[in-house]
């Protein structure tokens, strides 16, 4: 990753990067700061960056209006985001005509991890950020996670820090940069650019940043609410340090399906579901109510878009509100993993979501909020959620609750495991499903919109274990 | 590709395809028909399908009407496509905003050739199939070429042959499969499945059908509108033979930038391109002028839409109307390759076209229809445009005229050409170009929506070098 490091042999383009990984995964404790250290600065940032979140009724948003003609929910200077509602029509599943609103923000934004050997060691510069929809308010985000409002300055405010790590590198110091899409129920067309960089000594931690190595960051990863979504996605970016060159789980006979059938595979499903999807006026949005404080599906499922207000302690974080999406019940992210001839492969289930820019991408092998389908018969519940649900701790790997953006979403949980299916458990699967292996969705991960980011998380959490 | 070959060694899943690949492209006569019995048969073909296609007004156009309120061009079925108006806004390049007419066709067709052995050598099944928007009538097209509401059979018309071929093989039997965008310029979105599958001896070629092998097929590459763009998009899409595992001009450390550095480059000018592109009623497109015979630009550049009529002699052929979108002048599609470390590289630009789905593909090195550039200052003509029309042979490896989808498009030829540039070429280029290895573009395509169809000819084309 030096402009001076020796040329690579053939094929192994990322060994360097991955060895220096593996290194750092290897070092869970110590390095910069301990375990210890860490909880206490986290503790003192949590102090210090301490929110009061308050609900409010819409009419208190400041600069925030639905407008009379569409009923779109936006801001006055046309910035930062809109609700706007959604027409989906869909070939496939229980329901395949509905109408939603939908956060529109047709921009690309930055999520950056710059990375700094110390002592030969690889570790990450982390942020504690608060965001008003986090339930425990601060949480571990990556170096530089922005808006490109945000970072061009378009609504005033401060310099992004560490921007300039990432906007123009030195392409020898990239170690991961590529687009990934967010929430495709939530959001319309949404991704970010996600990007590992790694920097000189002249890069240091600043008063609300900390270096970690990845040991230490993967043991954050199973703790509740700690490592943010934006972390996690761009973790998931990183070339999987498991599968160095010449290591012989990565012999492709050892998977289940060629990387061709994968590909093929998510090709078919594609071409299969080019729905409908078209922005209409919120107004239009069939099922959705609208109140002074909430406006909400008629039969409260899914999730509610509210307003709140934030302030802070501190005279230099001047005081905002803005409109937050509110899921309804705790979602569950559920992956089974089982050995195929000597290799752990993951279930993985061929989503489409409305928001998708290219209609399907893998998620979990269960990713649902179980309340919304309470109402419908067992037919149509979600495969494989009853087998999720039924286990307790057999075969449990990973088990542990975890937030989605706190920027656009409030009180987002889901709870995301990572299960263990015995060797008579069927490898064949239905259409929506393939078991696939780690570096093949290391592969698909070096490419856009192959895997949600639900699933990326899961694939963070699965280098974990 | 069988079910019964041997189980191949580590990271070269594509070698058995690729070497079958090899020794097709290397049998340039002969097989199951020589290269004059080709042209024999072509030539009944073209006597067979002569088409009476004829400009006619809209008024004549039986089915499309312009809608009353918003001005676009429908059929009356809401089937088949549409011309929409397009809005764009763009942060680069010489003119940043702009509207203009665009196909609208929220569809995946099916592009797909069937290969199949004869005496141990791969054929491919190739289709001569006329257009009413080629200027030659008949041309040279894969075994499948069929948009989804054809294949779905949504306006009744007979079956498409060879059809269920493709649409659920055998996945052990599928070369390739990938979904790949059109003309960026002329539609919104579009893209195509294109699929490479083998087939067993039950397939046999029917009367507009011939097996060739892919030398054959390379050779005719070099005759002027004779492949066509759908047969040339799938051909581009067949893993590259000439990289083989072992094949020492694959060694990573020969390329001048890294796979990585590649991908971080189109991450980049993703992230950097995001301007804004809308649906808007065709009427509000500004400049665009609409008579009784044509839908042009004021100032006559870019293309028209108009009307043709369409009829054979033959009686179960019934006539039909269309519209065509009619480009001004011949384009050219030029792609500058050099010796880079004694590996052949090539020298892609990254273009925003506004009907990408994903803002920005590696396009040629040059790729214009000189004609639009004329009223412009030379500092806002195409980066090496000039250096492309100043070579008369010196280092012109193909230079042959191929004609764009026939029907969708009336008369849209473009010269395309491989330049090789000497060695003091200078292999430094401005941010949006980048010099590429062969072996760097088959990975490109073995993913969606990296290479725009214009490039991908080109990398058909190379492969016959």
């Amino acid at each position: 990753m030096t402009a001076t490091s020796p040329v690579l042999p053939a094929r192994t383009p990322d060994s360097r990067a991955a060895s220096l990984l593996a290194e750092s995964a290897a070092a869970v404790d110590g390095g910069v700061m301990t375990h210890r250290e860490f909880f206490r600065w986290l503790d003192e940032r949590r102090e210090e960056q301490a929110q009061r979140v308050e609900r409010v009724p819409f009419e208190a948003l400041r600069g925030w209006d639905f407008d009379p003609r569409t009923g779109d929910l936006r801001h006055a200077t046309g910035g930062f985001f809109s609700i706007r509602g959604l027409r989906v029509r869909s070939g496939f599943g229980p329901v395949r005509e509905w109408s939603q609103p939908v956060i529109l923000q047709p921009e690309i934004g930055m999520l950056g991890i710059a990375v700094r050997e110390f002592g030969g060691v690889l570790h990450l510069l982390m942020q504690a950020k608060s965001e008003p929809g986090n339930v425990n308010g601060v949480q571990l985000s990556p170096t530089v996670q922005a808006t490109k409002s945000n970072y061009t300055r378009l609504h005033g405010g401060s310099a992004v820090p560490y921007l300039d790590s990432f906007r123009v590198p030195d392409p020898r110091k990239v170690v991961a940069d590529v687009l990934q899409s967010e929430q495709g129920s939530w959001f319309l067309h949404k991704r970010n650019r996600n990007m590992v960089v790694e920097v000189g000594p002249e890069v240091e931690a600043g008063r609300d940043f900390c270096w970690l190595t990845l040991g230490q960051v993967n043991a954050l990863l199973h703790h509740d609410n700690l490592v943010n979504m934006d972390a996690r996605t761009v973790l998931s970016c990183l070339p999987d340090w498991r599968y160095a060159s010449g290591d012989s789980a990565r012999d492709h006979t050892s998977a289940l399906h060629k990387d061709l059938e994968i590909r093929s595979w998510i090709t078919r499903r594609r071409a299969e579901h080019d729905g409908a999807v078209e922005l209409i006026p919120l107004k239009d949005a069939e099922g959705w109510r609208r109140s002074g404080d909430a406006l909400s599906h008629a039969r409260g499922l899914f999730f509610s878009i509210v307003g709140v207000d934030v302030s802070s302690g501190r005279r230099e974080v001047p005081a905002w509100t803005q409109p937050l999406l509110q899921p309804h019940g705790t979602g569950i992210a559920a992956l089974l993993v089982r050995n195929i001839g000597g290799v752990r492969h993951a279930l993985l289930r061929a989503r489409a979501e409305p928001g998708f820019l290219d209609v399907v991408e893998l998620g979990p092998t269960v990713q649902c909020a179980p309340e919304n389908y309470a109402h419908l018969p067992p037919a149509d519940q979600p495969p494989y959620l009853e087998e999720v649900l039924r286990r307790r701790s057999a075969g449990v790997l990973y088990d542990t609750a975890l937030s989605e953006e706190g920027g656009r979403f409030r009180n987002a949980q889901s709870r995301y495991m990572i299960i263990e299916v015995e060797e008579d458990f069927p490898t064949s699967a239905a259409e929506d499903f393939r078991w696939v292996t780690p570096w093949q969705l290391d592969a698909l991960l070096k490419y856009s919109h192959h895997l949600n980011v639900q699933a990326r998380t899961l694939v963070a959490a699965l280098r974990t274990l």
